[in-house]
């Protein structure tokens, strides 16, 4: 093997898996033995699997993710784990069945090992995972220990959910792959909402072509999301290359330059350097979109609609609520319906401006987030990756570089809706470029 | 001419026009006069179009409309007339542009006749319009002024709009026919909006045949409208038949039948009998809706909406508004954003009923009000119409059969979302079995 097993791909796993050079149980051991040995440092897991070790028996050859390990955020429903949402509201709650999306996972064989810390209802609250780059930054959220368990060799892939910036800011801050489809691509059914306007399935994954064989096994139609969209997923992702010319790619500079740190700013300039090099065509996206108004109208959004999932709990358990939480709910139903309405209203229009803007490029790009991770007393801002979540377009996070701290660092790309097939090639393209091999100083 | 000119349909006096029997300046200043004679007993007319005889000139025969003088109810914009809501913070708006369906019919070479009165704003403040087939009962609202023009004889045609039941209830009320198509399916760019969530453009006809011809002029995705849908409508509805075999029809009982009175219920019984004798299969659709929760998110979701459209206005005039306009406004202003989005929950959830309810049958059918028109101090209720607004579906009303007063009585006909071409055809078969050849006492 040229790499270890706690840092390879699940294409990589899987050709082991199929060609019998390893067998699930080992892999699925082996990934169990690192976790119990970081996980004290690290806390990712809120629950581990108890029927792992039988689960690693059942494995199928027909599928890519048979044998697979998988971490699975605490907000995804399970029928043999708790579903916390590590509110201490939920913390003995056991639904007994499966989101759609956990589900459509097992079907295709993988090994769901079992449920990751998530910020108390995948909202801001700081959680108690820790950066496996340093273990003073924070690791961001909401989809921490998702996050961490890819960055730090726990398992090769998670599924985590963005509402704001919970997938791709945890993908940046923790040097791996993170990737958020078109809203309304991948169901929802099952998974304990923030906003359902906004709300988006995404995952964790050490490489471009990993989170296009999850999007294979993951979109499609589904009835029990009410916002799920009726769209033919399986032909555009079903073998994804990189881009076989050179991308055409928009910079997104208006609103990301003025507000990313010194350092971010010096290295972003060296990827675009290194890009053009490589043969891009690099211009800067005339975008026109007034981002003060982006994020004011996402956060009335938010709040609303989070007001409106918790209000029956916090009626009767205020007090259990983490302090970004309630102060969220506490928003949320001081909001009179038409100042949501009017944000309703923008967010659609917004999103309009979008799809026209990314239409002329192959994809348009800007740093994930402002900075490297900063301490762990935030989880760091969204409002790098939130107005994306709002237009519901695809966005993928790569890592590309660590920063003068010896952090790493993310490039936020985005395309049109319904075009990942672009999004996810000129990404796979990026990717190679950049070829970023870092890993976090760990055991 | 078997028929006189001013209750002959689209459909006779297309031929007409384009067998040059009449021209249209003929028949526009023969429907003037009428107008003329009539309207100080009825107030149809807000404002006459300065232009139409110039108009009357400008005959092409490509089109089925050319040389069809019709009215527009005063919310839509219209480039030489002004746009009132008969409100008097409008009274001098002259827009200056055309809504778009105006431009459609401008385009089919339809003469724009005028402007109809409409209650304040499309809301339920009762019009100066009377109903002619007795001046002591209302015409119903919010489209009064189009329905009444139709039923009189002043024009083969008129624009409306459904919020709640503003088009299918004047409808009824006056025995005409009243058609709203599927939510999406026509643009409501340059109406004055009253909730954007539940309004639908639609019209008056004295045959549903004329309401088919009106659906393919007036039907087609525009960007301009947020909640356009882009689908194929030119296929479907370009010669509507009556339905060749007896179409299966599913009677709305819940709620329906305890909230008609006598002389409806009665009338309703009898004319299911008419329609079984002539074939068709009928039987009681077991809807399991819940009529009261339907109502009552319409009605949040309508004051939301509009508190929303009139805010700025209502700040600086609130004493500018109608009671019942002012009351939706305040009880809008008042409500919290998570009830809002509960009731728009409520709603898809309930629009996916009505369409699985709809699937099994030809059409759905049910009264249209309550009773025959009431008098002058309401418009009537419209808790009749809004559930099929709310859920989006086509629906249409055609008068049937008089009470024992003498008022028209409307059958309400209603199936999926876009499937207009089942329930044109078997509105048309309903049509040719009821018969309805009664007039108002006019001149």
């Amino acid at each position: 093997m040229g790499k270890s097993l706690e840092y390879s791909t699940i294409e990589e796993l899987s050709k082991l898996l199929s060609s019998l050079e390893i067998s699930t149980k080992e892999l699925a051991l082996h990934l169990l033995d690192r976790s119990e040995k970081l996980d004290p440092d690290l806390n990712v897991w809120v629950t581990m699997n108890p029927n792992l070790e039988i689960e690693t028996y059942s494995q199928g050859n027909t599928s890519q993710l048979a044998g697979i390990p998988m971490g699975i955020k605490d907000i995804y429903c399970t029928r043999d784990m708790k579903t916390t949402c590590c509110s201490p509201i939920y913390e003995k709650y056991e639904p007994g069945y499966d989101a759609q999306t956990v589900k459509m996972l097992r079907d295709a064989k993988a090994v769901i090992m079992g449920k990751t810390v998530t910020t108390q209802f995948a909202c801001g609250d700081p959680p108690p995972t820790k950066n496996p780059w340093n273990l003073s930054r924070t690791p961001g959220g909401s989809s921490s220990g998702s996050a961490v368990g890819v960055a730090s060799g726990m398992f090769p892939a998670a599924l985590g959910s963005q509402t704001a910036g919970s997938v791709l800011r945890p993908a940046s801050y923790n040097g791996v792959v993170g990737f958020k489809p078109t809203y309304g691509l991948v169901s929802r059914q099952g998974v304990f909402p923030v906003a359902l306007s906004l709300d988006t399935m995404g995952w964790f994954t050490r490489s471009v072509k990993d989170a296009a064989i999850l999007l294979r096994y993951l979109s499609g139609y589904d009835a029990e999301d009410k916002d799920s969209v009726k769209v033919d997923t399986k032909s555009y992702i079903s073998n994804t290359e990189p881009i076989s010319r050179p991308p055409y790619i928009g910079i997104v500079e208006d609103f990301y330059y003025e507000n990313s740190d010194r350092s971010t700013m010096k290295t972003f300039a060296l990827l675009l350097a290194k890009l053009s090099k490589a043969g891009a065509i690099i211009e800067t996206a005339n975008t026109q979109l007034d981002f003060d108004s982006i994020l004011k109208s996402h956060r009335v959004i938010m709040n609303c609609e989070a007001a409106n999932t918790h209000k029956d709990n916090y009626e009767i358990r205020p007090d259990d609520f983490a302090p970004r939480v309630k102060e969220i709910i506490e928003n949320g139903l001081n909001t009179p319906a038409h100042t949501y309405i009017q944000s309703k209203h923008f967010q659609q229009n917004y999103t309009r401006q979008v799809s026209k803007l990314s239409k002329k490029y192959d994809a348009l790009i800007m740093p994930t987030s402002l900075s490297a991770a900063p301490t762990t007393e935030t989880t760091g801002e969204p409002i790098f990756q939130a107005p994306w979540t709002m237009a519901g377009v695809p966005a993928i996070s790569l890592p590309y570089e660590l920063d003068d701290d010896g952090m790493p660092l993310g490039v936020q790309i985005i395309s049109n809706h319904f075009n990942e097939l672009n999004l996810l090639s000129t990404s796979m393209w990026i990717e190679s470029v950049v070829n970023f091999t870092h890993k976090p100083p760990l055991i």
